[in-house]
């Protein structure tokens, strides 16, 4: 495929602030304010409470602002006075500065080429540094994008130090997020450590059904009616990170193991784009073992 | 069915906001420091604006006030002379007082019964105050429900002129909108004008397709693979209000024009429970032949 | 609700042929054959061989024969000379026989009465003889659909045996088969093997995910942004029988448990209608822990 | 990407019978017992009947047959025998043959490079001899996939009797069905005459809403709720042949008509390459306006 792709759809002039913690009368209202004082101009805003007494208080708002990057330190030291006293959580990102994503694949390529061509296309606010995989073929596919492709063999054995540390020099620094998409490999707590950065994985079953391994066989083994897939945040404990995303497809007794997992790619790589498309834009909040998605 | 009904879903001390009008740099701030200093703790806020350069601005902001009844009229002046010179247009509710919804019905009782079982089970923030029929065959179902029933016969022919104004008769200073619950008849826009307040239809097929008579059976003809459901408010002009939700189901070359009715039936309720709920729930603005949904 | 119901859509003169057993060539030919030497006009028809070569067989035909009574006799005596040698299992079922449903509930009313409504309405081959509850709420709704109510209250303590025999006196001969309809206790191995007709419950629940008590809850904790309903066979494994239908809704981080439970009621009562209908048309065969679902 | 391309998942000595006419009784028996006589072994067995007393029979087998070719004229002569008495129409189809499929395009890259993509996963049991565009921007993209790409430029003017002609010449002898992936020209009935095959096309509505030009414009301008596409046969007039499978999305009034574009393109292309894989595996059978689809 062409080199030449789209610009990311970053926006120039806009930024995206998180706000979050302890719910308490007020806090729209400095928020509103301090944006208003900063010449803020308020293009969506989204919030959600727990419970309006004792809950947790979210909101995510994106706002235009003039000559954003000469004013950035500015509103974030007006962010820290406003919002310190309300004991507040917040961040705020450049909206035309795209994040850096790598992608960790293994030999399917549904997930990995998905998420390029929509790179391509200009349907995600984010760079490709690289890709990375234990195979190689789909090295070239994934050339032909103008995306350099670097291969890192599993390491036989539980022992992956080795790999890892490999991976690790290629990644540190040079990323904002990774994506696993369909890599088959266990990533180790350490691993997750010393990266610093968020990991998104796709998992092939509709969590928490069929956590683990070969779950499109433990499905036909239980007779579902319906398949899914799930994206989710890594965490140490396997297949149990916070949600971002789940979709299904419905399936009959008809299907073969191998016809589930053809339908089933089609659902994977829907539910990873979205979650990655959402990620990337901001949209999605930690609390916990939750995710908030606006 | 049992009259014991569970009381409507209302929130004592809660109050919907709507505002809609030209956007402009303020209009949150504004809204926001009105609530705090008339004591408002907000409980979920949606805003749209259709472009923040030269669009229009739409927000629902729910709020708990205490003692919100004797604090009403001051918080609407408040408003009145806060937003006036935004030139937004706003309205206030008092969300503790259920909306008094007529269902108009003819024979089908699928989206007529789904109604008052949610009214029942406490899904809706309504009272009904009546059910009006042109026929009799719901009668015994609507007043099991201790809901009272009123039977207004069709008029033959065009005019429906007496019969409209013999359901004007029961429904005026009433109710506070309408659900056409399958009313197979055609309302005069002289009756709407006269009627005053809203009035929501399901069509039985996803328009714009199938407009008019016998949808099922030109989903039928054309042979399509979906088939769906639509709620509108209802205008002059036949199925071209302003939609506020819409379904589909899968269907087959097997399925008759019989069976077609039967599953679009489950679509019909369905979609018509949603679009009574959200607009019992003060969740849909109309802005001219459109909804916004929060 | 009127007790003047439509009737059951029951298929004169129209038999329905189950046939299953290991595959081979011949099966087709030799049904087909049999068939038009009966007179029978086949309606529709639907197979399904796990593999042609060593698999199981699996085939559902309608068909019309006049006068089906008086031949029945005589079809089933040329049924088990023409399978028996292929070593096949066969089941004739008259369709002009509606099949006997008892629903065994609880408080929750919603699967309940949507099964009475579609019954009422001619959707389901059915007759329902009687509702048993361990609760009395649902009686007067229930004898409105002019269906005698029975109460069965729970016993207290692990050992049901007391209730399940007297559930058991009123079952015993009366129905073809049982319906849980959210009933609430714990269904006893014994009590199953006495009952000696197929048992569908629905579990409110993606099966496998969330087995056992409180989904919902569950759900919420989990943070899973589709929650669904499972209608399956009854076998002594809680939540483990064979799966008949299953569907799903999107949920968000900002519903509570509380919404999950009435946005799921509607997934279920759903789910289940469908898994009775499909049962009482005899479109389901059991295999092992599966379902073939024509 | 790259040029391996999985073979086609033909079926070696595999056959598909399709039979369709006026229903009668012992046509399944002839058709069962056709089969047994010629050592084939059925594999699915699908039929449908408009009606059984003067309706119209539809029947799709696959079976397997050693030594299929060397057999293939006697098993056509047997059906002519055999199904000609009863008036009915067959064709029979070797499925270790792929079909030849040509590929029409414009600037849009989704529709193409997902089947093309899924042409090389093994998905489809289709070669791909061309893809026809009149813009040159997909060429690279779809040489790397090995295939040849021919560049037709369209005729300014009402007249397309030039390159239809241009066209016909690449395409006549080569192909045994046409898709047009968002191919953005009109085909006059011409063309469709001397070209002789089957033509897909995937219109960016959900039929019969929104015929012809920038359905998603008048989608947003009539503010749906839901968005789809319709991939359906060619016929001489616009946007009215018969129907093979549809699809939807829910959007809101927040999505602007690019994003409406930017997700119903996701529809698109999912719903076209169910419909070209149906077509590919002789699931699809035209009846006038309607498709049967086994």
């Amino acid at each position: 495929m062409s080199p030449h792709t789209a610009p990311a759809p970053v926006l120039a002039d806009h930024a995206c602030l998180i706000v979050h913690g302890p719910d308490q009368p007020g806090i729209v209202s400095a928020v509103a304010a301090l944006l208003t004082r900063n010449r803020g101009n308020i293009v969506t805003l989204d919030q959600y409470s727990s419970d309006p007494v004792g809950g947790d208080f979210f909101q995510r708002v994106v706002f235009h602002r003039p000559e954003l990057v000469a004013a950035f330190g500015e509103i974030e030291a007006d962010l820290a006075a406003t919002l310190e006293p309300f004991g507040l959580q917040w961040k705020l990102t450049d909206l035309s500065v795209p994040k850096r994503m790598a992608i960790l694949a293994s030999t399917s390529d549904h997930c990995l080429l998905d998420l390029l061509w929509r790179h391509r296309r200009g349907e995600l606010p984010v760079t490709v540094p690289m890709v990375i995989s234990n195979h190689t073929n789909t090295a070239e596919d994934v050339r032909t994008f103008g995306v350099p492709f670097f291969h890192v063999p599993s390491q036989a054995g539980p022992d992956k130090s080795a790999s890892e540390a490999e991976m690790l020099k290629l990644l540190a620094g040079n990323v904002d997020f990774v994506v696993l998409a369909r890599y088959m490999q266990v990533i180790s707590g350490d691993f997750l450590d010393r990266l610093g950065v968020p990991v998104i994985n796709i998992h092939h079953s509709f969590l928490p059904a069929f956590i683990g391994a070969a779950p499109y066989r433990k499905a036909k083994e239980r007779g579902v009616k319906l398949i899914g897939a799930t994206a989710h945040y890594v965490t140490e404990d396997l297949d149990e990170g916070p949600i971002i995303e789940q979709d299904v497809v419905r399936v009959t007794h008809g299907d073969t193991v191998a016809e589930l997992q053809r339908r089933g790619a089609d659902v994977e790589r829907a539910v990873l784009s979205r979650a990655v498309a959402w990620h990337a834009e901001e949209r999605v909040i930690r609390q916990g073992n939750h995710t908030i998605v606006f």
